[in-house]
């Protein structure tokens, strides 16, 4: 536990470093939940959307793309259901003024229950040494088996609460409970309410004529409000999909752990339609597919696991969501969700206007179902960052801290590297930099010992050096270093177009889907 | 003018029918001034932005990227003058209630008078025939010249109070014309008052604890915010620039022209930062670099023209625009500005942060001057759409559609069409599409004679069509056929892949930078 948090304030601190991620507006001391991509950043976030747009549509000739506006229109969030249903419930303290989430306040109190279980299994290690059970331990020691129960109990209370929409017990919890503002102590609570997410905005300048707006919670619905404009524009025949990538904006009153939950965020998502009836055949299909996407990767299989709904949402009769294994703990990545012709059928109903497919094999109409891939972007980029992140003992006992990011996704691929700044290499250093700048994100660096320089560029994730030498002066050769197994081949310079070619084509890291 | 007029309703209808630009929350009778991008034009608009993108970052070594949120802190926008200055001109009529931009009623009428103007010229040469002189005529003839020099004065007057911040000038202005409510023909009119241009939001729940946010209504101060952290981590020394691409949104009152004005737009920025003094210098340089970006896509070089500013906004001192050619007349596409350390200096000065650069050579600090290339996303979309598009009749007295986008910006690079769909040709087709998915944007299209699906790719603005014949299944060849002069020549299967990344390569397209 301890090891996590040391891991993961290592990649807040790593990210900053090396220009992957800024606090937004940081020298007004930060907007809380949102933060901005450095200049390698946006290089990996560029990469990794590259690498899922092209697996999406360049590779399926029955997926095509969109780019919908944020900003839509009003009716589109009624028929979602978002006006009416996304929202969190939250409290005011009397006293202190302060504004909480409600089931957060009996989240953490429940925390504070594990960190004495915790505490209870730190003393007993000390003292049992080598001869300690833990599992034994938590399952028979009399105050850490109160304590989970009693974690258990609340936690399956506030669900129930929540379900029921119950807020009336909420807030009965939370005074049982003698749960006290954090900031004041205080326990004179008001009642419990629910707040909607959605960030508003207003269109328009005069009072009489502006209209309410919203920034999108999420860009599903741009794709279902454009379905049949694509459909017909593009000649699409069922089964199709669309995919697009943008941002979502969510008004998240506590929003935590760095950019895994923000209030500006960006997600990956695909609508696919199909004949109803064969959505679970589909929805086993993209499993499939989706998994074998984040196989290409070569990430550890242990980061992944799946973990199928037993409560579905209103819209869905199946889903699951891939769980990656964050600093903090296994957390929805993407979720996969099969969600019937929920959303097109609201968009009839509000709009009027048909949004069906005529199928000239059976010479009727129908209303497809929706299988959805979405993935948070963000997300993806902690996953592959907290996961490439290493330190390294080396086999002369020195250590190196490494970002081990898949080549195809790294933001530089190539540093060109003169051995010294003299005696010609520079300039051949600067002519491979030429060469190759047109196909490849190269940087070029002479400065420091070459030693010193290999360590930054593992540092930064950088995937291959180039290092120009005495004699690639004779024999037009230079020494290519691989930063994961620190190996040195010795090839022409002439060959390097070619050689990361091979390591960088999308043929051989999207060989699975 | 009228021809004009039509190329602009062809531009927006073909972009409809082609899957390029649909209304936003089209069911819902769209939201004014707000488009989505379909199925081609999202692969047009990411072509557009790899294209400036690799020429900025990849292609200049001083050069990195960022991706800055979209939210930000709200003393950025105070900083950066937009809390104080960006404003339009607002006027109300009292009877009907409705709002106006005060110098677009204006601007209206005096688009009467030319109205007026354009007719006279008709009538005259309709009676004249070939012998009509049109610059002498409306520079003699009584009423056209009358009708002139009145705009003129209109004109020259509103400028003036508008500068001068005279709005009781601009109300009077309205009055002496008479200008009445276009929607109810009254002329009681409110006084003239400021309305600011960005769009407001809240964070955070409660009524005390939330932020006043603005959604950025520019995306070069994420750029300026992030100079240090950029400089620091990423090791720049002066000369050096940053790069964005980012959404920015401005609630315009007027907003007119497709995607020309719209509320939610995306620009490209690139702020490069030297040393005061050199200043004058780098803007001349990145007003060369970045023509000759514009011409290497090779459009029409009659389509650009540089204006130079004669007055300067409060921050620049030189500052040009590169105006396009579009279907209603020549616009700002681009703006080069060189913006002095107005920004730094202004973010300085509120957080109490330095944003300095450190010279080693002349041991000291200074705040670096800023040159900034800026280009409206959008706009390039339709300076390059409204060029490609062109009607052309064949020398067998057939027409055709042709959408003639450079190869290297066009959603689908490639059509492979099997001659007839039996005989053994779909599946060598589909074949060739199995082995160029991988590197290019492929579609394959075996509906309806090979004629018509050329027409059908001539107009979706696909360079490339492969046909595959019962020739193919023989000699292993197909027919390529290029979009813009029909020419086709016979190339073995095998070459199609080298054939296609030389013509597509960002080495021949970019050579010019």
């Amino acid at each position: 536990m301890a090891n996590n948090q040391d891991k993961f304030k290592q990649v807040i601190a790593h990210a900053k470093e090396y220009g992957y991620i800024f606090s937004s507006s940081e020298i007004y001391d930060g907007l809380s939940a949102v933060y901005d991509y450095g200049q390698n950043g946006v290089e990996l976030k560029n990469n990794i959307k590259d690498y899922w747009w092209k697996s999406m549509t360049q590779l399926h000739q029955n997926i095509v793309g969109l780019d919908a506006a944020i900003l839509m229109h009003p009716k589109t969030w009624k028929a979602s259901g978002h006006v009416d249903a996304f929202n969190d419930p939250l409290i005011d303290n009397k006293d202190s003024k302060k504004r909480y989430r409600a089931d957060v306040l009996v989240e953490d109190y429940v925390e504070k229950l594990e960190q004495k279980v915790q505490k209870e299994i730190k003393k007993a290690k000390k003292r049992f040494g080598d001869d300690f059970d833990e599992a034994q331990f938590v399952n028979t020691h009399p105050r850490v088996v109160k304590y989970r129960k009693r974690s258990k109990d609340i936690l399956e209370r506030l669900a129930k609460s929540l379900t029921d929409e119950n807020l009336a017990d909420v807030k009965a919890l939370i005074e049982e409970l003698e749960i006290a503002c954090p900031a004041t102590g205080s326990k004179n609570w008001t009642d419990v309410k629910q707040f909607n997410l959605m960030f508003g905005t207003k269109m328009g300048a005069s009072s009489e004529s502006a209209s309410d707006l919203y920034l999108r919670p999420e860009t599903a619905q741009g794709i279902f409000v454009n379905f049949s404009n694509v459909q017909k524009t593009g000649r699409m025949k069922i089964p199709f999909g669309i995919a697009q990538i943008g941002k979502a904006f969510r008004n998240e009153i506590v929003a935590r752990q760095f950019i895994f939950r923000q209030r500006e965020f960006e997600q990956m998502e695909m609508q696919f339609f199909v004949k109803p009836g064969e959505e679970l055949k589909w929805f086993e299909y993209w499993k499939d597919q989706r998994q074998a996407w984040h196989d290409s990767l070569g990430l550890d299989k242990e980061n992944y696991r799946f973990h199928d709904h037993d409560k579905l949402a209103h819209y869905a009769n199946a889903a699951t969501d891939i769980e990656f294994d964050f600093p903090f703990g296994f957390k929805e990545l993407e979720g996969i969700h099969s969600r019937t012709d929920f959303d097109l059928k609201a968009h009839e109903e509000l709009s009027g206007k048909k949004l069906q497919f005529y199928d000239h094999e059976d010479g009727k109409s129908y209303t497809p179902y929706v299988i959805e891939t979405s993935i948070g972007l963000d997300r993806m980029f902690l996953a592959v960052f907290s996961a490439a992140l290493q330190d390294e003992t080396l086999d002369d006992g020195s250590s190196r801290t490494v970002l081990k990011l898949p080549s195809i996704l790294a933001p530089v691929k190539v540093a060109v590297l003169p051995l010294l700044k003299r005696d010609g290499l520079p300039e051949i250093a600067e002519q491979i930099v030429e060469d190759l700048k047109w196909d490849f994100n190269v940087i070029y660096d002479e400065k420091d010992a070459v030693g010193r320089r290999y360590r930054r560029q593992d540092a930064a994730g950088t995937p291959f050096c180039v290092t120009v030498d005495h004699d690639s002066k004779t024999d037009n050769s230079v020494t290519i270093r691989y930063r994961d197994s620190m190996t040195q081949k010795r090839v022409k310079i002439s060959e390097l177009k070619s050689i990361l070619e091979a390591e960088l084509s999308y043929k051989k890291w999207l060989k699975t889907q």
